[in-house]
């Protein structure tokens, strides 16, 4: 079955404070290797988390504030520099392809790959990526900017053979290429249908990412039922008026939000610098929703296990 | 007397590799806190060198490639959101205001202080910036794209107080006042001359920084008996074609340049992500001239002692 990952590369808010970076995130599936959001520095994190820079092939961003985007600039620089020539599409919201052109006129940088800046102003749920088997839709989040969230789909999960009624039945290489086609196997027993060594599939997994944004149960129409959601909590409860006021949310309405839209697990993240110890922002969400998980930089977490209810 | 020191924050040129980052490098003097250069997480490198961010008042950009301003638009950004009240002045080559400013608009990022920037097309040495005993000279380098050099030029060594003399005659604070006023004292030996409680001045120190430059006598004109010459050592001599071609120096290059401008110090740095060991670098450029220094990131050298001939 193809892993389905989330690595945390920065999971602090604007200020790198406390050994924590701005956002960025590495959503890897099947041949699939997406970067969220690039803050400051982040393609000097990327190795030391398990990630090799030249896997990425999609970048996703969320908006255009620098703590989600000062790192992107020399990051297309480094791939220049290490003579990348596979394709990079990026995706971002409007202004992106400005800031981006902006910035490589000015500095004279070559770029030695195809590069698609893609502009999206979603309208509800608007699908921007399809592979094999999951899709990438993006949605407005309601920022200060003009801000955009993303939902990673997978279609459905990948056939799992029973590996008990393969040994009992001695079947070959041969027959069980046919069984992962559906087909008939003739044996000594007689003809047995492909299904009797295929066990009930998983249901498929889904991730969407909510940052930066205020607290708005609009959201509840595009994640309602993804399996992890990953949501900002900048600030705990207390300072909710600034939350609102810099349309970001709370640690306690992201697990409103979780409870509300029927997640299996909920990610926080970007935090604010405010705080040194991230352990109360935890609790709070946790009042409202019972699976909560701390962004930790450098971790690789298996989305199928946090579906699951476990931990990593 | 004032320190005059020189923190060295990135040693590195375009790749982040071997624990080595873009350039940045720091000079003190006095009230004098100058950041020059400011390659992508920069902000994040100064506190651990010992570098309190909002001490800068100064920031000197050589040109607009990004492995030397990438980390600007990140310290702004987090100038302002730590509230900086204090005027900022940044100079640089042409095209730095329009950089700045378009990216200051692509992210909307609000500015809480002056902010002035400007842009310098120095022809032979312009003086940039006259503090009380200290001034900053800008002059062309020779690289791609325009890109300034910059001279800062102590205008004499504070006075030195003779601390034996005084302890001999005995004499108060309000007369040790009146000696650095150059007055005649009043004394019970009779009227003395303020001269006979001063040593000899040490000759001023002068610091010159050229990154990124093609080597060029032309160089010389400008640089000629500097006290400590930092001079980018990007390649070995083996790739002086590739130095030339991409507007860089090798170290050999470098070794000569100190040598016939007669400085007492050079400093190395800027060094090609293929040297893992900048030993050789150094050996290199010690080849033509005989005091040669290693940048070190993280390092604070005292310019007067690197001037005497001592390493840090």
């Amino acid at each position: 079955m193809d892993e389905f990952t989330l690595t945390i590369i920065g999971s602090g808010s604007a200020l790198p404070m406390h050994g924590r970076h701005p956002s960025a995130q590495v959503i890897q599936y099947d041949d699939l290797c997406c970067l969220i959001d690039c803050g400051e520095g982040t393609q000097e994190r990327l190795r030391p988390a398990g990630v090799r820079p030249f896997q990425i092939d999609i970048i996703l961003i969320s908006h255009l504030h620098g703590d989600h985007i000062f790192g992107l600039p020399g990051l297309l620089s480094s791939y220049t520099h290490l003579g990348r020539t596979e394709p990079l599409s990026i995706f971002g919201p409007v202004g992106l392809k400005g800031f981006l052109e902006s910035i490589i006129g000015y500095t004279e940088m070559t770029v030695s790959f195809p590069l698609s800046i893609i502009e999206e102003s979603p309208v509800g749920l608007n699908r921007i990526v399809v592979r094999e088997n999951i899709e990438i839709w993006t949605f407005p989040l309601y920022h200060r900017i003009a801000c955009n969230g993303y939902v990673f789909r997978e279609l459905s999960s990948n056939i799992r053979l029973n590996k008990d009624r393969l040994h009992e039945y001695g079947l070959t290489p041969v027959q069980i290429k046919a069984v992962k086609r559906g087909e008939e196997i003739e044996h000594s027993r007689g003809r047995i249908p492909s299904s009797v060594f295929i066990l009930q599939p998983l249901p498929p997994v889904s991730y969407a990412y909510c940052s930066d944004t205020r607290f708005d149960q609009c959201l509840l129409t595009v994640i309602q039922g993804v399996s992890v959601l990953y949501h900002e909590t900048t600030f705990m409860n207390e300072l909710e008026e600034m939350a609102d006021h810099t349309g970001h949310s709370t640690a306690g309405q992201a697990g409103m939000m979780a409870a509300e839209a029927g997640v299996s697990c909920l990610i926080t993240g970007h935090y604010s610098s405010r705080y040194k110890d991230v352990q109360p922002l935890i609790e709070e969400a946790g009042v409202n929703f019972r699976h909560v998980i701390e962004s930790e930089e450098g971790k690789k977490y298996n989305l199928r296990n946090l579906a699951k209810g476990l931990t990593h």
